[in-house]
C-alpha cells in the first residue's frame, strides 16, 4: 500500500488529486492520502470520496522520509524551498509547479510520452508539466512519432479560469453574477481584468521577447517532453470565460507527409485521447464535454490551407486540472508503483 | 442630403447602421434614413439617435430608385433576391451578407483599403466584407504593403455571440443566467451547443475541405480585398462567451523583413487602428475594451518564434457590429458621397 501526500490540498488542484488517488484504489490502495496546507488551513476538514480528511499544517518534518509519494500543488517558490529535501529523503516527489521544470537534472514528465526520462535522468523529483503543454502533448505526441517529426508550430489557446486556481474561478462566476445580475462591471483581483464576456490575452508574465511565460512554457516543455529541441513554436495564450477546460487551436508543420487520415490513424487507441471529429454532426473538442474527464479530446482535423501536404490545423481540448495537474501527476506515481 | 434605406433595421447591425448615419449627420444630413424590415416588424418603432423612427414594410417598390444608399443587413438569400435589381434602379446598395462576396463582378470594400475596387469594378453593388475579415485587414493591409506582402497567415479567432445577432446575444445573456441562478443548463437553440462558460470551434457550414465557411471566408475575402491570391492562410473559427467584439490571434509570414518595430511604425497613424500595445502595463486589445469602439485595436506584437525574421505574432480585437459589418458600411456610403 502505497503512502501518499498531497501538500496544497486546499486548493483546485489538490482537491482534484485526492479523488485522482481515489480512483487509483486498486493501485494506491484503500487508505486515504495524508493531506498538507499552510497553516492557515490547518485543521480543516476536506470533504472527498475518502470522506472527511483533515487538512494538517505542513512541515518538512511531517512529512520528509515519511511517504512514498508526495504531490506537490503549491507554487513554484515552496517547491523551490522544500522539493529537493523531500526527494532526497527518499520519497518520490511529483511537484506540480514551474521551479524545476527547465532543470536538465529533473525529468518533466507526461507518462504516456517520457515516463523513461525519470530513470534516464535519476532522482526522486519529478516535475509535472505545464496545463497547456500536458494537454496538447496528448495529441501531439502520435503525430510527432508518426509523421518524421514535428518542425513547427503555431498555437492560440482559449485557457480556462482553473488556470488561476479556485479563485479564478470564483472571480468568473461572482463577476458574471454581479454582471448580469446587477449590472455592475466585474470586481477583478485574480485577473489583471474583468474577464466575464471578455478575453485577455496576456497570461503570467512578459518576457525579453515579448511572448509571456505562459506562451514560452508551451514552447520550451513541450520540446523537453518530446526530446526534440528542434520544435519550432509560436503561441499566444488568452484566457477567456470557461471554468475548468483549456482548448487549443494548433497548426503544425511535420518532417513527413500528413493527412487528416493519417492523423487519425496515429490518435486511434492511444491511451488518454479522445477523437472527437465529427463537426457536420457537431461534434468537436469542446469544454463543455472535457469537464471532469481523463481524456483529451482532439477534433476539426484538416489539411493545412498554409502548409499543405506537409501540415494539419487541429483543435485540442482537455480537462486542466485533470491531464493539466493532477491527472497527470496521479499517473506518473500509479507508473512508478507498477514499475515496483 | 442624402436619402438612405436601412433594410433589416430591427436587427444588431441594422441598429447600429442608424446610429452610425446620425454619427455622420454632417455628411448625410440630419433627415434620418428610412427603416425597412420584414412584415412582422412593419410598425414598430426603434428608438434611437435620431428619436423614434417607425419599420416600414419592405418592397422593392418601395425602395428601389428612391434611395442614394440601401444599406442591406438581411439574409444572403434576401439579398440575392433584391440587391441587383435595387442596384440597377439606381442606388448604391451596400450588402452586409455574403451573397455576392465572391462574385468578380461585385467589388468587396473595405474603405481605407481598396475603395478604388467600385470604380475599377463598376455597377453600384458592394459587398460588405465578413466581420473577422475587415477587423484583421484594418491592421494587416498596413503590413501587407510595408513588407513585401504577406505570404502566410494562421489565424485563430475568439468571435462573439453578437455574430450570430441579438438572438446569439440574448441566448448567451439568458443561458448565462440560468445557470448561475438556477444551476439549470443553458438552452441552446441559435448555437449548436450552449455557449455560456464553453467554447464552439465552429461557426457557418463544413466546407469539403474541413474548414468552416467561416474560416474560408477569411482567406477568400482577404485575397480579394488585398487584391493577392498568394496569401496563403488558415483559419479556426471559434465562437466563445463574449458579447460584440471579436478577437483574433494572428501569425503571419511576410516576403520582406518584418520586426514588431516595423509593424508599429506602418501602423503609426493609420485611420481605424489603435495601437494597445503595452502588455506590461495589462494594456492589449479585448473585446472588453473594444465594444462599442469605432478602432480596431492591435498589440501583442512579437516577433514569430516560427517564422523568424520574416514573421511576427500579434492580437487583434474589433467591434463586430462596427467595423465588422455597420461602421464598414456607412464607411464606404461616406466615402462614395464625399466622391461625388
Amino acid at each position: 500500500m502505497a503512502k501518499i501526500a498531497i501538500v496544497g490540498a486546499t486548493g483546485a488542484v489538490g482537491i482534484e488529486l485526492v479523488k485522482c488517488c481515489h480512483a487509483r484504489k486498486a493501485v494506491f490502495g484503500d487508505a486515504p492520502p495524508a493531506l498538507f496546507a499552510s497553516a492557515r488551513s490547518a485543521g480543516k476538514v476536506l470533504e472527498g470520496p475518502y470522506g472527511p480528511l483533515t487538512i494538517s499544517e505542513f512541515t518538512l518534518e511531517a512529512v520528509q522520509g515519511k511517504f512514498d509519494y508526495v504531490f506537490l500543488a503549491v507554487s513554484g517558490s515552496f517547491s523551490e524551498q522544500f522539493a529537493p529535501s523531500l526527494a532526497s529523503s527518499g520519497c518520490w516527489v511529483i511537484d506540480n509547479s514551474s521551479a524545476f521544470r527547465y532543470h536538465d537534472t529533473v525529468p518533466l514528465v507526461v507518462p504516456e510520452i517520457n515516463f523513461s526520462a525519470i530513470k534516464a535522468i535519476g532522482g526522486k523529483l519529478i516535475a509535472n508539466p505545464n496545463c497547456t503543454t500536458a494537454i496538447a502533448a496528448m495529441a501531439l505526441w502520435p503525430i510527432h512519432q508518426a509523421h518524421g517529426g514535428i518542425k513547427r508550430m503555431i498555437v492560440s489557446t482559449y485557457q480556462a479560469s482553473s488556470g488561476a486556481g479556485e479563485p479564478g474561478m470564483q472571480e468568473l462566476l461572482e463577476g458574471s453574477k454581479s454582471q448580469l445580475l446587477d449590472g455592475k462591471a466585474p470586481v477583478n483581483k485574480v485577473f489583471s481584468h474583468p474577464l466575464p464576456f471578455n478575453c485577455i490575452p496576456m497570461i503570467d508574465k512578459l518576457q525579453g521577447n515579448g511572448y509571456t511565460k505562459e506562451e514560452m512554457k508551451v514552447a520550451w516543455e513541450t520540446r523537453k517532453i518530446f526530446g526534440d529541441d528542434g520544435i519550432k513554436l509560436s503561441c499566444t495564450a488568452v484566457r477567456i470565460p470557461t471554468l475548468r477546460a483549456h482548448a487549443e487551436a494548433i497548426t503544425l508543420e511535420t518532417a513527413g507527409e500528413i493527412t487528416p487520415a493519417s492523423v487519425l490513424e496515429c490518435l486511434r487507441g492511444k491511451p488518454g485521447v479522445a477523437v472527437k471529429d465529427d463537426p457536420g454532426n457537431d461534434v468537436y473538442p469542446m469544454p463543455l464535454s472535457c469537464s471532469g474527464e481523463d481524456d483529451v479530446q482532439v477534433g476539426r482535423i484538416r489539411q493545412s490551407e498554409v502548409f499543405g501536404d506537409r501540415g494539419v490545423d487541429l483543435f485540442v481540448c482537455g480537462d486542466q486540472l485533470l491531464r493539466g495537474a493532477a491527472l497527470n501527476a496521479v499517473l506518473i506515481a500509479e507508473k512508478l508503483e507498477g514499475d515496483k
